[in-house]
């Protein structure tokens, strides 16, 4: 312990009191006169976001403001319509799962809804399955599954785990634009297994979604028991405190009201222009001082409690889906982004510190750490004299921050008091502002995703293609075809795809399509394909 | 799609018939030479690991031999001690479980063993956590539960969850030292938890462990169900086919035998000298290439599965501790390794296929395809005419495969006929091996981890100074104290060491000392300290 490093731990160690929240940038390193360099960028930053939060078209690529901090403080939204329909959406909610819980909205078959399967995908899922594990217990009102792809096989296990419990099962459908491939695909697989058991899948749903979009048509059209708002100012990756992350949570059991206000001081906290009081600038700074502006480093997350083990995959979305750009504001080509990455502590400690200590010096930590051990209602047991579990799981994690230091590697420390639904709103609301300054700081747009298309392009192509070959492979049932000729029957020029298709289909997939055995150690690409059956 | 890229494809597909395994590397770049030039150092690298199977001390550092591809198949083991220690191992465990499984060993107070409590860390869980996921059903014998940590909290969760299902619950305590803490720890609380619930722990517990350890004294004075042993021999990252992971996944009724099977078939097919034959030598090749042998691009692993979700942190283990050092054999600063991360496909494409596809470039892919969608019994339904879930999955994994090579994203692809106990093993396998030929690429013991110890030495200076303050507060009971007089009364010159410590002990871990109320805004350094009480 230098005198260097207690006089920065003084000055770069930030406290809410009000949240019971801390954050320690001491261990980051900036060069001389980084500091000072960005602090007119950072109060470009502050201003840009106050532009944003007085509904400017923050988003301008798609030409839409960017309300989520709104939120959780209506009477900032620029129109009172917008005022209106968040408040109005936050009662609907607290009214209707007052309803389920009440047993006043109930399933057809039996009299109390006891389980919620949420439906959704990356900004529709991530956020509610972080909630659901962070504040979750054995006492909750209803028990939260998910369908978060469009794996048949994860379906089947989630549903064969609900079982005879399916009866008793509220499913709730997100997709802001509602036309989601993952998404309507696990809402169908969802409605034939309540069919299969003889339920009425509309009597069991309710659908978060964009008004007038298909899925919002479909739960009209099919009678669902409720529909709440997606709005076009609230992106994906931020509305873990819209509908899509409250209704889920509300039903659990969770506090939504203290997730908000969390939300709320965090924002009140952070608008501040004085760097030195705004948890949000100190952090967006310390990424930027880490990864040189440039994402040269990767962020590793690691708090130090199970039930934060999903944080890191909720700020992978917001942290790379807001930062990986190839544009800045002005058009040109940046390649920006930070890889974000981790588990929990002290587990990884024992999967990856040892790369972190000793090797590649390509990434920075951030510690959260939480005060609380466990629940004060539970008696805690020495491991040995004077000494608990939780001394322990606090003792690895300062131990490996010292020892991470030693050896110039940097890390930032946020420490919560507890862990609740009030600090865990106001966690989610600092890493959202402080993604939003850094974007800023390095003149990016952190709101739209133009990259997601062409994937989403290429895999339709890839599936009007794999419609073409089983058309092509029935029309030449019996005969032997090269890939080449299939190839050129679907008029294609991509014969590796045309391969992995067939390849595929022949392993089960579609049984009439088979692989010729042809002679052994021939290449893949000669196999001979056919179609079997009349 | 180029004529090039159907070149490479048929050039760098490799297909393994007996284990419905395929490896293709096409869509990773190699500098023009770099494939001629690496040839010499793979044939060394094939001779390394020929020496190793036969016994070399391969981990010199720790003077140890490397012995976990004898694991599948014994007879190859350099001494018949070792060949009959595995035998009888597997021998002993498959008894034991066919006696659970039978009732014949069966709790103190039910008829059968319907849970298993896994308590480990590092390599004594991720390889459980991620067989049990990728192989577990509804129909498992008994279900498995894990303590992966000293988070207090998450033990009461698991324990809260298992609930009167405890008197049922066969406890593993797995740890190869015998001294981890986090597992001592887990180990304690399920025993408190059992004897809360009138129950014997020993009569629920099973040890596996060093034969000698710490751990394994402790379960023969306390009279164990069994006990089952780890060997030097055999690394922690490696452990999965030994008892570590043998007796977990049996006990959940995975046909153990099958893993075996998979991972001696894939050592069998990775001991050729013919790099174009050898898909360990393959995949060590392009790793080498996407990452310039020096770990500078991540590791994104995709598994378009949902039951290989774990794989990743798996992975994440093997690769980053087995590769992540600072000195290469010869004593060299090198500071190696290589970052892994990545979740599930398509799941993932929600998240960060931005940054991937847009941003940074910054890592290379390795997709995970299963071709088989869903088991044969299970009904498909469509999502459209002609197309179902599963082919959506495969069109976005195909999508995003090409959407990230036009954009100059390597890729690797592993492609599985099904997943089952069989091929996980050989998945298992082949990262094992290309793990130890890559560390031959770049001249590393892939077998220790000299950088954790550090760690663990701080944090156990942490808790000894946790102990001191504990007694100084309580020896100045009522006084109020500065930060500087408790750091200078427990002999330290620690100042931020102490503050975390206070601050935390504070904060309801210890009751009785209190944070004294200072003017706001005063820096938390200048904080006061009190303990309570008489």
């Amino acid at each position: 312990m230098t005198q260097q490093h207690l006089d920065n731990f003084r000055t770069h160690l930030l406290h809410n009191e009000r949240l019971g929240l801390w954050l320690d940038t001491s261990r980051i390193d900036f060069p001389p006169g980084l500091a000072e360099s960005l602090e007119p960028r950072l109060l470009q930053a502050y201003d840009a976001m106050k532009s944003l939060e007085a509904g400017s078209i923050a988003n301008a690529d798609e030409n839409r403001m960017v309300g989520h901090y709104w939120l959780r403080a209506p009477e900032l939204a620029p129109t009172p319509e917008i005022t209106r329909a968040i408040e109005d959406t936050l009662k609907n909610i607290l009214a209707f799962v007052a309803d389920v819980h009440a047993g006043r909205v109930k399933p057809t078959h039996t009299n109390q809804f006891l389980h919620v399967l949420v439906i959704g995908i990356g900004g529709s899922a991530l956020g509610p399955q972080l909630v659901a594990a962070a504040l979750g217990s054995v006492n909750d009102a209803m028990i939260p599954w998910f369908f978060d792809n469009t794996d048949p096989d994860g379906f089947d296990r989630t549903i064969d785990a609900l079982g005879d419990e399916l009866a008793s099962t509220l499913t709730v459908v997100i997709s802001k634009s509602g036309g989601t491939k993952e998404t309507r695909n696990g809402m169908l697989e969802a409605k034939a297994a309540y069919e299969k058991r003889g339920l009425d899948f509309a009597k069991h749903a309710v659908a978060v979604t964009g008004e007038g979009s298909e899925l919002d048509k479909y739960a009209v059209e099919q009678g669902f028991l409720a529909r709440f708002p997606m709005w076009d100012w609230v992106g994906g990756r931020t509305s873990e405190l819209s509908a899509v992350g409250l209704l889920p949570a509300a039903l659990q059991g969770i506090d939504v009201e203290a997730m908000l206000r969390g939300a709320r001081w965090m924002d009140e906290a952070t608008r501040s222009r004085q760097t030195k009081t705004n948890a949000a600038g100190r952090l967006a700074a310390a990424w930027f001082s880490a990864t040189n502006g440039k994402g040269q480093k990767d962020m590793v997350l690691l708090p130090y409690k199970d039930r934060l083990e999903l944080f890191s995959r909720y700020a992978q979305q917001l942290v790379m889906e807001s930062l990986g750009k190839r544009l800045d504001r002005l058009g040109n080509e940046v390649r920006q982004g930070v890889s974000v990455y981790g588990n929990k502590g002290s587990t990884d400690q024992h999967a990856y510190v040892q790369q972190l200590r000793d090797g590649i010096d390509n990434f920075f930590v951030t510690f959260i750490e939480v005060l609380e051990d466990r629940d004060a209602s539970r008696q805690n047991i020495e491991v040995e004299p004077g000494t608990t579990s939780g001394d322990y799981l606090s003792g690895f994690f300062q131990g490996t921050r010292r020892a991470l230091s030693e050896q110039g590697r940097g890390s930032i420390t946020i420490t919560l008091e507890k862990l609740d639904a009030q600090s865990l709103g106001a966690l989610i609301a600092l890493y959202e502002r402080a993604v939003g300054i850094y974007a800023e700081l390095i003149g990016i747009n952190a709101y739209h995703q133009p990259g997601v298309e062409a994937g989403k392009k290429a895999a339709a192509e890839v599936i009007a293609l794999m419609r073409q070959i089983v058309r092509v492979m029935q029309e030449h049932r019996g005969q032997t075809l090269t890939l080449a000729r299939v190839t050129e029957l679907v008029k294609s020029t991509d014969m590796e795809a045309v391969f992995m298709i067939l390849r595929r289909l022949s392993s089960g997939t579609n049984p009439a399509i088979l692989r010729v055995k042809t002679q052994a150690c021939s290449s893949p690409l000669d196999w001979l394909w056919t179609t079997n059956g009349q």
